[in-house]
């Protein structure tokens, strides 16, 4: 189901923005793993509101309650659900927004799928909010591909067509000075994922780790290595050449692969590049559609959001690539 | 597993490029349907070798024979299966495949993967012929959304780098001259499509189409709508403005979102494009190890290759999305 | 993964007996359905513990908690998550139980399992308990079909062997009187339900039916119409003739086949009967082993416990029959 | 989906009783095994037909050909395709059943469901002769588990509720000289299992066997240990005593729990047992419908049928366990 991501290590989320709260459960942790809570906080703290001047200024602690699956801060064995109460809602502002879509937001898809009964409050399921509870799955991933030598990191290489921190920087503080939002560009580099993880066809590490990151409101494409641009390369320039190195390992001398040949791992670094839209909530008045009075509106949307939703998504992008590829470790164990 | 696709309209493909045969189980066909097999033939002639001259000369029916399924040429509510025999295969063409791995292909991570069992005649499992059953089942999918309005057609929008059907030409026939290859892109543009397909999170659209597109081999990015550019988007630019077109229905003006708010279809076309990488098999020299005297070696792969793969994977690309989409539309009937 | 259940209505439950909390995830309601919180509450004081003299004197009021998927009282498409928060438990009867398992429960295979980190207070996640998530969400699956007109009902057909009420009260409260426990059997009829649910074989109603029921600890044995009885038969006496009703319904004057024939529902009543084991936890001493000492000990159980767990498992076959049931109707529809 | 069967070991079945072909695809084998083909063929020879007084007197090799996932009789990691042909049939026989459903027999649930394109002949998808993949995929599933200590075997204990070999074949040929057939109840016992297999609840290993048993046609019932019995028994009989043995390891001195608690394996052998049904096609005339005419009607069966399924049925119930058992032991080491 929808809500539901990988085989092995398994996690659902389940919340809206404003429902009393959001959460996670997960099964497929080892037993007698003692999750770093701080670790965990403080993954959590960098995708958090409120934290900069182009986030929203919603103030959330988002600190999580174990309410089952540990004992005395060790895993048992039972899934884990792990739970953030939502305590700064405010449904008022959202009130408008039941009759008028956001032009590039899931307000009007999801009144075609679900109807008048739809969560319209703080964008209801569809809200980058739910990223917290990935973080949760994703940053107990990532304690665990840790110790087994696995890294992931994703940086941001381009907010709104900008490549240097202070170009990005200036490039928000423009859009948010004009009532705008403004997109990026994220890349993550996994180091010390072991050759022979995913397999062939519908399971290959590309799928899975682009089910996952495509689970990130506002992310439109996918790359991996050298992503679109082999569109316009030959093979002999694309085709990574192999070696022994120094201590026996076969390595490739490039890494336009990304670290993933035929849907599995070669050993190289798995790279691959997200990109994130801007924020469809934008203080600019915009063309939409009155869904009761069935006429053309104009819409200026109020509230709380961010200029630039790419800052935050960085630990996101990280959380969903490591469940993938902690997913597919524990698969490679059962061949 | 991975040769397994979908939930509700669900395929499992099987075979190697020179087993005795490939295949495809598809289940969650409608009992009473009678496929159109010229149709059908048709659809898989735009992907079968020997086409043109940029293609590999290994010359194939790929008339499948459906085994099981079908009563007097309607489905009859079992799984249908269907085979396509492998008649022109030479193995001997791959023994030095054995031990040195092609660069950007598979070779390798399947020797990490599967170790020395592994079949490496013809690239085995990994061969693109494996994308023959794929446009079984895909091909299937496409004569049911036809029924149901929806149209699925995709093309190529560069190859090489270069847009105009004259360049593209000129670059196929230069990297073929040269003993390369080269790579493309191909869009695909999904009309018809009802609004509300797809779940949010992990069950929308994008992760599904994405799930499949990376399913073809040599597939290295997908992109959505806008795709890779809303990277370099402001919200006011990206936000595709809703309006009531003549008939009443709410349209949008652009289509930035590629049809896909929030992971559910708005109504508006489905977009997307794939970046294809090069074919790795290239005539050219190329540096790579050999697995089992554990040197570096030259490699110069022999055989018969596809000097632009991009052309046959049109049709993979049609039948990958229209798996994907009427996998969604049977599912949207559940609920 | 072991904790969820169903394919288009599926539900994902969380906890341990002694756990902050237990509840469950539901994917696949209906938007725009208002669940009746009095009568879920009256199915879930069912299985409440403290409701008779054969019960555990444990006390728990076991109002869930709905913290998503409810926007005033009405569900919005998001997946539902209910809590019932652990507030009566008593962590330090269970001490001894962590180095001697009990005869007959899951506490050895838990070991065996999670090793010395898996939660031994009350059963953990192995505990009944657990069941009143399960009646979550089979008690809004049984609200759900009674719109479509098919009911659920379960009832006890014996209790230690006996099968008249009072043979049974009297089994019960002999085996109580003993510091022991006695086991039944339950009986569960399903009328209502359209014929052509489930699918040929392994996604028949009887393989979903018995992967729910044998989900409630303490089954240990499954059967469908005549069950085990179709073993002395011959089939002139097992098969149930077909006639056409006065309603020009097709019927069969038996039902022998409870409802069930190939896996699929034939619009008879599905019959279906469930044997539960004694409670393994009772006050005799019993033979067992120290795993820590690695000596043959005796043991004696203390705490409180149910002397015949069949008065309470009676709505939780109505739950696993009802979720099963009406998975199965929405998948019938998306064919 | 219907036809596939489990998460790590996974098989999918195709065909029907009269089509080209049936057959299994497998997914999950490791790679490097070399099936051992004349035991499989043994395997298969223990369920075909044609081998006795009480069985059809169809008759057909079943020599299974491979047609993927095999490199010089060596799994190469691709998934293995196994075919059947079906060249012995006689579709003439079964076109009055087009009208005329026989009771006990999955024909009319089969009519509700897929409607007038169902398969009749030989009874399509429900026919018995799917068994025959089954045993291929258990078969092979057999011969991984012997190379890990584990042995399945199953044994018929009673037909027509007789449980001496005379008066079970006495039973039989009573039935087949009355044109009638009859029922039995198999036990398998599952030896060398090791402890902790299995998952709580919902992929307990009750639930998963229960699963594939229910698969095979004919089961009307599966239970585990003591089965039904433990309904009548107390806790301190049904209970089993734990006690350290000579080697040191923790074995129970009875086994009513059949090797499973709280859905984990013990340690102790896994024994269950199933209950099969009479034959449905037998020569007596009964009652039935036209289903073209609306009338009531009265039917013989013709053709060729089996006095008693149960003898075939052994290596079935092998099969399934087997299946299950293996797909465990892989998930198992995952954790």
């Amino acid at each position: 189901m929808s809500n539901s991501f990988g085989e092995r290590y398994r996690f659902t989320i389940f919340g809206q923005s404003h429902a009393p709260a959001i959460g996670v459960t997960i099964e497929g942790l080892p037993s007698g793993f003692a999750p770093d809570m701080d670790a965990l906080a403080a993954f959590l703290a960098r995708r958090a509101p409120g934290g900069g001047p182009f986030g929203t200024p919603r103030k959330e602690a988002d600190a999580p309650e174990f309410i089952s699956g540990l004992v005395d801060g060790h895993t048992c064995g039972a899934p884990v659900t792990a739970l953030i109460r939502n305590t700064n809602t405010r449904s008022g502002d959202y009130d408008e927004l039941r009759r008028v879509p956001r032009p590039g937001h899931a307000d009007f898809a999801a009144f075609m799928k679900y109807g008048g009964a739809r969560d319209v409050a703080g964008g209801g399921q569809f809200s980058g909010r739910l990223t917290a509870p990935l973080c949760i799955a994703g940053g107990l991933a990532l304690q665990l591909l840790a110790k087994e030598g696995v890294t992931v990191r994703a940086k941001i290489v381009s907010i709104g067509g900008e490549t240097e921190p202070a170009a990005m920087q200036a490039a928000m503080a423009a859009a948010k000075e004009a009532g705008d939002s403004v997109g990026g560009i994220i890349q993550c580099v996994c180091e010390g994922v072991p050759a022979g993880l995913g397999e062939p066809m519908f399971g290959g590490m590309e799928n899975r780790i682009a089910q996952a990151v495509f689970g990130i409101p506002a992310v439109k494409g996918v790359e991996f290595g050298a992503g679109f641009a082999v569109g316009a390369m030959r093979g002999s320039d694309n085709n990574d050449p192999f070696y022994y190195d120094e201590t026996g390992a076969v390595r490739t001398r490039t890494n336009n692969h990304g670290g993933i040949l035929g849907g599995i791992t070669s050993g190289m670094p798995v790279v691959f590049r997200a990109a994130f839209k801007p924020t469809p909530s934008i203080a600019l008045e915009q063309d939409s559609v009155d869904l009761v009075s069935h006429e053309n509106v104009k819409l200026a949307v109020r509230g709380r959001h961010d200029a630039c939703i790419v800052l935050r998504a960085v630990p996101c992008v990280e959380a969903a690539a490591a469940a993938a590829i902690y997913d597919a470790l524990l698969e490679s164990r059962g061949i």
